[in-house]
């Protein structure tokens, strides 16, 4: 592996170091594929389209850095690796059918791009291959490692899922009387175990560190990954695009529940709080889509001499057509994200989130602390130190 | 477990011992789902739903009579078997999703019912609690056989999502240029290998067998899969919906690839042959959905007095509704259904699928008696055998 630049509070350092990840794990996930593909299926060129995108590979990152930081081998944690990284992308896969997202790292999804049922057998495929280099594992690292490794992927996608449903659980229900704790426990659940705390215990298992210092190592990941998606929550709103490299106020439009939204429905007035939700509710407008009522409208202009749409004919229409199904309810406009984003900074909301994010780095650096001493000093246990120093940077 | 009487040649005793299996693999199921449940999550609930309708539970019944006809014990096995039940469901969840089927065992699909974020990841939530069970057998069965079920799993999900692929991509280009070969071969890795080669697989693996063995009884379960699908391909068109269970002519209506209308497609003339396309290309009628230009007529009837929609004028809101992404295509109409149909009897392809079903049937005959012998005699033994006659009298 190249040894990129000692990345401690360097942002840039810590990029060369992710790249480098990224690349040995492309380079495994193409092995992992079976040789004997069926002949003429798309299905494994399609596998490899969201991991060959831009994007950060931070769990196999965190998971070959946790490795080599305790004097494990990089071929020995590869495999764990590349794993995670399939995992995640077949997270991402499911997550954009869910949530009917149009771009996924600067591309059309890969649903918008081939459809529904491909997408959702890509991501199925995914899991699919994550099996058996786990079970191969036995053979390069023995037995107990392996079955440990097993263990903890059961339990991390076990986590996922539960998160994933208390999320859509929420949407589902309208749900917004929500605590902090309630946010953080799904981030947790949702996004930490696999993102952070799975990727460093494959970490340390491959380099054989005893349990309880799995555990310390694992705490410190599970506090890191809190802090982690509650600045991601904060860029959405507040970054620049170039650094942060998604659409800003997405969550806004997507109405997507985050520690500072919560917030600010907590502190507003019963009125704001109603109206917000209202609001929140609304979908998003599609590209490029006409409201269905325009689209009448013009039709009957072109049509029937002289017929125009009343006001209560209009309504007529968009009942009956909300009636038949084909109607989408209204979009938000801008003019409510605004309004949303007023209502955000007249709580402090963003303030909040800010506190609560450095607390979390802050407890992150504790944890990491009491594991410094039996990390070997040097461009991984930096790497690890690195991204606590970035979570400080980017919420200040 | 309750002994029914022999299945063998009497359906009734088949359906008795799948129940049985079904009562056994629902409440190991309900056992595999975490106790320690997130609060208000509705997550494991509808991991229930699917299980818990009318079904017949063939493979958990395969696993567990191939088990006990080798001298293996029910606790032993169950997990594994509820571990393909599991995998089945998720499968069908997905399946649902991908085909946006409307019903399921005469209930809305839980997409329907939930919305597809929902569904998604309940699938997923079901592939993911199907590893634990598999790491827990290391406790009851030993590591050996508990590593090969592993193995077993990890090879079933592949040639099922590659099989799946394979369907996926015939969909998508349109293609109808395909052998009995290509059909087959896409049956075995689709079908065959998650519900009948890997149940009996893994009931073999727990009671020990020999790979030699285990290979000869995989060899029935690939012939006895194949004929299952051909049977279920001839009983879409042609049996009566209360033995059947499904919808008579669904098949047709979805425009699915099956034995019998490749064949058709291979012995058309090539007008027949365009015109068949075309039809199939076609989407099913949803249910309950107005044609969007027959709502505009409606709509026009009751907003302009005197207004009338000509047949140019028609057509000019269907194209502009097509642009707008709003419309769908027509959908395929009872008459061209009926096209199909009588295109396929006059081609005489139903009677050439009997004649594959059969000819495999009988291969799973042979494959079946070159193991007989050491099977032990009784009720276990009698319904692998009984399917086999299931199958040849179905067809018949």
């Amino acid at each position: 592996m190249p040894d990129p630049a000692t990345p401690a509070g360097d942002p840039a350092a810590i990029g060369r170091y992710l790249n480098a990840c990224r690349e040995l794990v492309i380079a495994e996930i193409r092995r992992i594929i079976p040789a004997d593909r069926p002949r003429r299926s798309t299905l494994y060129d399609l596998m490899l389209g969201y991991p060959l995108r831009e994007a950060k590979a931070l769990r196999p990152a965190l998971c070959i850095a946790t490795c080599r930081a305790l004097g494990g081998e990089l071929g020995a944690v590869l495999p764990s690796a590349a794993v995670l990284e399939l995992y995640h992308n077949a997270f991402l896969i499911h997550d954009d059918v869910e949530d009917d997202s149009l771009m996924r790292r600067g591309h059309p999804t890969l649903h918008q791009a081939h459809g529904v049922p491909i997408a959702v057998n890509v991501g199925d495929a995914m899991l699919a291959l994550s099996l058996q280099p786990l079970l191969d594992n036995i053979a390069t690292l023995g037995l107990g490692p392996s079955l440990r490794i097993l263990e903890a992927v059961a339990r991390m996608t076990r986590e996922s899922v539960e998160g994933q449903a208390l999320e859509l659980d929420w949407i589902r229900r309208g749900e917004w009387g929500l605590e902090d704790d309630d946010y953080l426990k799904m981030v947790e659940q949702k996004t930490a175990w696999y993102s952070f705390i799975t990727p460093v215990r494959l970490g340390a298992i491959v380099a054989r560190l005893d349990p309880a210092r799995i555990e310390a190592l694992a705490e410190f990941a599970r506090r890191l990954g809190v802090a982690f998606q509650v600045q991601d929550d904060i860029l959405n709103l507040r970054g620049d695009v170039g650094a942060y490299g998604k659409e800003i106020g997405g969550d806004l439009w997507e109405g997507k529940r985050t520690l500072i939204l919560l917030h600010t429905m907590r502190s507003a007035s019963p009125e704001e709080r109603a109206e917000a939700a209202r609001i929140l509710a609304l979908p998003r407008p599609s590209a490029g889509a006409e409201a269905p009522e325009d689209m009448l409208a013009h039709l009957l202009d072109s049509l029937v001499e002289g017929a125009e749409l009343t006001p209560a004919g209009r309504d007529r229409i968009g009942r009956a057509l909300a009636g038949a199904g084909t109607a989408r309810p209204a979009a938000k406009t801008p003019a409510e994200v605004r309004f949303l984003e007023q209502l955000i900074e007249r709580h402090g909301s963003v303030e909040h989130a800010r506190g609560v994010a450095l607390a979390w780095a802050g407890e992150a650096e504790r944890a990491f602390e009491a594991c410094r001493a039996w990390l070997l000093p040097g461009v991984h246990r930096d790497l690890l130190e690195g991204l606590i120093d970035y979570v400080h940077a980017r919420v200040r």
